[in-house]
């Protein structure tokens, strides 16, 4: 079959990252890798696939991640599946190097898969970017996070608003509200939605759960206590004096303020993952329009432990919604379609003009020399589609002098220089 | 099922990556990004599965690869599979895109998969890393090839050897050793393993095509004439007087003195690939224990033209072989487990250390404090083990003057300092 007669796409609910979308994202992705290693955290991979019956684990991803599992079979009828999250692949590798040196600090920035409803903002394909800490029960660890995410956005140029909480508080506060035991997992999901759907929508799907109006109202009143973090603290206190949920809040704060980093106490922050069992947090950005959390996670101290079927093993993480950070850096970045500084334009004396063009390289100049045999006005057309910020043009006279004409293609100014000053020049706001 | 019932592995022909080896390859790929993006490719990427329609269209992989391919279907019943290469996710980019400017000169790092046998050195998820120039004729693009390989493997520190050859004159030797046009790609694919199973088993190959002896007599004299390049290609002159096949090498090699970067004439080298069309070559390391070719490629003129179902688009690139090149490494680089370049041990008072843990991360030095709790000598073992070269001790006294006993865990040296004097010195030897 050719192609004409094919219908010429990428598979729904996957993207192809052409030049001017794959230089932003390779660069926020270093700009990430970057801070993750400055907290000590070191790269990781694991296959885009595994075994079937390690992804449907019922201590793994749940029903629901599973129906959007893309499953198939390799030549030995092994049963296999495109990974949905890079937590199960963490756990099994956990699981398989039980005498590792703990803590284990790893980062991974991968693809996963899940084959459901697609949206504007919802990929069949898409990048995850996980930081966990294996082995470290303190909620030092957990803090450490935190400082981590705020210096990401740092770099990034962005505004982030960190907000945290505690799954053993959210239990506290469906047990005070008179929650029964068994639907205090389908309230604390409820609250999550709260920013969502609204009081309203919170109430309704309450209702719909079965619990008591009272409950409802005593649950909603004590998670939109108001104030700063210390007055929130301070009101819940009143509640619930012994809460265990709250001392590990105040224990986290102040390793924040340790390390200088500012997170604001959110009661109704409850995260929708069921596997968290301690502290949670979620960052959203104040100013972008990017509305949805970009980063969040929290500890899940019985899942791994679950896993190996044996004890428990601490952990902690958070990941990073690549897709969206992008979104928002998009809205400042200028888009970059080409990562070439410099195109050369021969004119006559291809040979001479591309020893020039390995000078610059060798001095770090991402540089292009034109292939096409094209005229001065083509080539200027080319780099001026293409956004080439400058353009050097290279007669036998210029080249005799080991000169050239660079053309500042913004500004339009004409200079000639020599090859060193050149360099120079294209290093400007690069 | 827990885990514990469940067998625990990666699927067949897998691989984890932990940090000792991750660390590596990421450095490794760093550095191919970086002399990518001198030339002036820029980055690019594509889904990890493409319609299965796609890659068995008679242009793409052909039918030995298919039986290689994973299958599967998403909910909505299309017909998918893992990606075997990167070109023919490239060709399709191409046909969808076909306004672009040329010349499209674009890098992709990425996973491919390929359900075949696994031997010690065939995985079935592995990483390719192409690079291509789409819409240049000139043979100025494939010498700069060449020049971006060579630049590749002197920043690696590894001894290349680059061969190149042209198909074109591979095609004219069959035709001047009287093979019959049907077999001469038979002919060309049995040279290509000269090297690999000897001029016996080159020899035997052709017998079993039917080809006559005095043709293979013909053939094995006509590709293995011997001499500098120049003294190979005067040697071919005299059997092949107009040869199309060795003006083109010549022009090759004459770009490439210009460049100045050296490639060998080598007229048996053929590439496995039926694509190419003309120029190919291939890059082997003189001075390691990998023998296998570590990079190779060629100019591919039909083949994205024969996709779209128009016209000829002009091509040429070639790839890394991401594993082999690791293996090279891997027998000269000293293995690190983490990127951590300081491990801070808080005596007494962790707030205070961590706000210093900060202060490094500033200053751009990977830094972990410790998260367990650990009296000074379980540190120093955790920082032994994982081969973190600094470790720096904290007390009260030395907090009070912003100083730290900082130990270098190779030399054993210990000396107390001020947090800008540990800085500075975490980065020698990095």
């Amino acid at each position: 079959m050719q192609l004409r007669k094919m219908e010429l796409k990428t598979p729904k609910g996957t993207r192809d990252f052409p030049p001017e979308e794959k230089i932003l994202r390779d660069s926020l992705i270093s700009t990430l890798k970057e801070v993750f290693e400055l907290y000590g955290f070191s790269p990781f991979e694991t296959p885009a696939f595994e075994l079937y019956d390690m992804l449907s684990s019922k201590y793994a991803g749940g029903a629901e991640i599973l129906k959007e599992t893309f499953r198939f079979k390799d030549q030995g009828d092994r049963d296999l599946g495109l990974r949905y999250d890079l937590t199960v692949p963490l756990a099994r590798y956990v699981a398989m190097n039980q005498k590792m040196k703990m803590p284990f600090k790893r980062y991974h920035v991968g693809e996963v898969f899940r084959d459901g409803p697609v949206t504007t903002s919802r990929y069949r394909q898409f990048t995850q970017c996980d930081v966990d800490t294996i082995g470290a029960s303190s909620l030092k660890a957990d803090a450490e996070l935190i400082a981590l995410a705020k210096r990401v956005f740092e770099k990034l140029g962005l505004e982030a608003s960190i907000r945290i909480n505690n799954r053993k508080l959210l239990s506290e506060m469906t047990d005070f509200s008179g929650i029964p035991k068994d639907k205090s997992d389908d309230a604390i999901l409820a609250i999550d939605k709260l920013e969502k759907t609204g009081k309203d929508g919170v109430e309704k799907e309450l209702e719909d759960k079965g619990i008591a109006k009272s409950s409802i109202a005593a649950l909603l009143s004590i998670t939109g206590v108001k104030g700063s973090s210390a007055e929130k603290a301070g009101a819940l206190k009143i509640s619930i004096p012994d809460s265990i949920g709250l001392k590990e809040i105040e224990e986290v704060l102040g390793y924040c303020k340790a390390l200088g980093v500012e997170a604001q106490f959110d009661p109704s922050l409850a995260r929708g993952l069921s596997y968290y069992t301690g502290f949670v947090m979620e960052v959203s950005l104040s100013d972008s329009r990017v509305k949805s959390s970009v980063c969040g996670g929290g500890r899940y101290d019985s899942m791994i432990g679950d896993f190996i079927g044996k004890g428990s093993v601490c952990a902690v993480g958070i990941s990073f919604g690549l897709d969206r950070i992008y979104d928002a850096l998009r809205e400042k970045a200028a888009i970059k379609k080409t990562v070439t500084r410099l195109l050369l334009v021969p004119i006559g004396n291809f040979d001479a003009a591309s020893r020039i063009a390995e000078e610059f390289r060798s001095m770090g100049v991402p540089t292009e020399i034109d292939l096409m045999d094209r005229g001065p006005s083509k080539c200027l057309q080319y780099a001026h589609a293409l956004g080439i910020p400058f353009v050097a043009f290279m007669g036998d006279e210029e080249l005799a002098r080991k000169q050239m004409k660079l053309k500042n293609m913004q500004s339009g100014e004409e200079v000639v220089c020599s090859v060193r000053e050149a360099a120079k020049k294209t290093a400007e706001n690069d």
